[in-house]
C-alpha cells in the first residue's frame, strides 16, 4: 500500500510534466508570431505614410492664379508624431519577437521575461493608441472639414494622399489592437504560472 | 524531535499568515485609490470639456458684417469621442474602485479579479489614450493653425474655450497615466503571486 501510495504522485507528476512546455511554447509562438505581425503593421504604416506625397495645382486664394503645391505627412504634428510612435513601435516589435524567441530555447527565465513584457507592452500601446487618436483626428479633418471654424476638406483635392493616410491609420489601428492582443497574452501567461 | 518537527513548520506558517494579508492589502488600497483618482480624473475631464462654450463676435467671411458665434465641443467629432471615452473611463473607474474594495474584504477571490482588472485596464487605456490623442492633435490644430492647407488658428478669438479644452486634455492625459500604472500594478500584482 505504501509504495503503491508513493508512485501515485510521481506518476501523475510524470503525466503533468510533459504536458506542461508544449503548452508553454505554443504560448511563446503565438507570442512571436504576434510580435512578428507587430513589427510587420508598424513598418507598413509608416512606409505608408511617408510615402503619401502628391503634389496638386491647386488656386491661390485671393488671386487669379494656380500654382503646384505638395502634400505630405510632414506638414502636419500629428503625422511626424504619428511615424515616429509607430517606428519606435516597430523597433519594439522585432526586438521583443528576438527576445520570446530566446525565452523558448531558455524557459527558466520566462516568467521574468513575460513581466518585462507586459509592462512595456502597456506603455507601447498607450503611445501607439494616441499616434493613431491623433492621426485619425487631423485626418478626419482633411476628410470632411470642419464648417464650424472653417476649416476646409483636402481629401477632395488630395484623394492619393488621403488613401494613403488613411490605410497607414488603418494598419496602425490593427498594431494597436495586436498590442492589446500581446498585453493580454502576457498577463494570462503570467496568471496561468499560479498554483491553482 | 518529533513533535518539535512538527511544531516548526506550524510556527513557520503562523508566522507567514499575518505578513500576507497587510502586504496584500497594501497593493489592494493603492489599486482603490488609483481607480478613485481616474474616476475624479475623467469626470473632471468630461465636465471640463463639456463647460468649454463661448461666444464671440466674429466677422463673416466675404461680407461686411459681424455675427455672434459660438464655439462648443459638440463642433469636432474628436471632442464628441473624447468625451464619450471620458465617461465610459469614469464609469468603470468607479465601478472597478468599488469591486476592488469588495476583493479587500473577501480575499479569496482576489488573483481571478485581479487577471479580469488587467485585461480590462487594458482595453480602458487604449480608449482612452486614443481619444486623448484625437482630442490633442484637433486642439493642436485649432491652437496653431496649419498653414499648409489653410486651417486658420481658433484659439486667439475664442481663448477661454481653447483653455477649456487644454486642460481637459491635460487632465486625460492624466487619466492615461493613472490607467498604465493601474494595469502594471494588476501584472505586478500577478506575478508576485508565483511561488518563486
Amino acid at each position: 500500500m505504501a509504495a503503491t501510495a508513493k508512485t501515485d504522485p510521481e506518476s501523475i507528476k510524470s503525466e503533468e510534466a510533459p504536458a506542461a512546455p508544449p503548452c508553454r511554447s505554443n504560448y511563446s509562438s503565438v507570442d512571436v508570431a504576434l510580435r512578428g505581425l507587430l513589427f510587420a503593421a508598424s513598418v507598413t504604416a509608416v512606409v505608408v505614410m511617408v510615402t503619401a506625397k502628391q503634389t496638386e495645382i491647386v488656386p491661390v486664394p485671393g488671386l487669379p492664379i494656380k500654382v503646384p503645391l505638395e502634400a505630405k505627412f510632414s506638414d502636419s504634428p500629428a503625422f511626424v508624431y504619428f511615424i515616429s510612435a509607430l517606428s519606435v513601435a516597430g523597433l519594439y516589435g522585432i526586438l521583443t519577437a528576438l527576445a520570446s524567441i530566446s525565452i523558448i530555447s531558455k524557459p527558466a527565465h520566462a516568467t521574468r521575461y513575460l513581466l518585462h513584457f507586459a509592462l512595456w507592452d502597456v506603455l507601447m500601446l498607450g503611445i501607439v493608441a494616441s499616434a493613431t487618436g491623433a492621426a485619425g483626428g487631423v485626418a478626419y479633418i482633411g476628410l470632411k472639414g470642419n464648417s464650424h471654424v472653417g476649416w476646409g476638406k483636402v481629401c477632395n483635392v488630395y484623394d492619393k494622399f488621403c488613401q494613403h493616410v488613411g490605410s497607414s491609420i488603418a494598419v496602425a489601428l490593427f498594431a494597436s489592437v495586436l498590442l492589446v492582443l500581446l498585453t493580454m497574452l502576457s498577463v494570462f501567461s503570467i496568471y496561468r504560472k499560479i498554483p491553482k
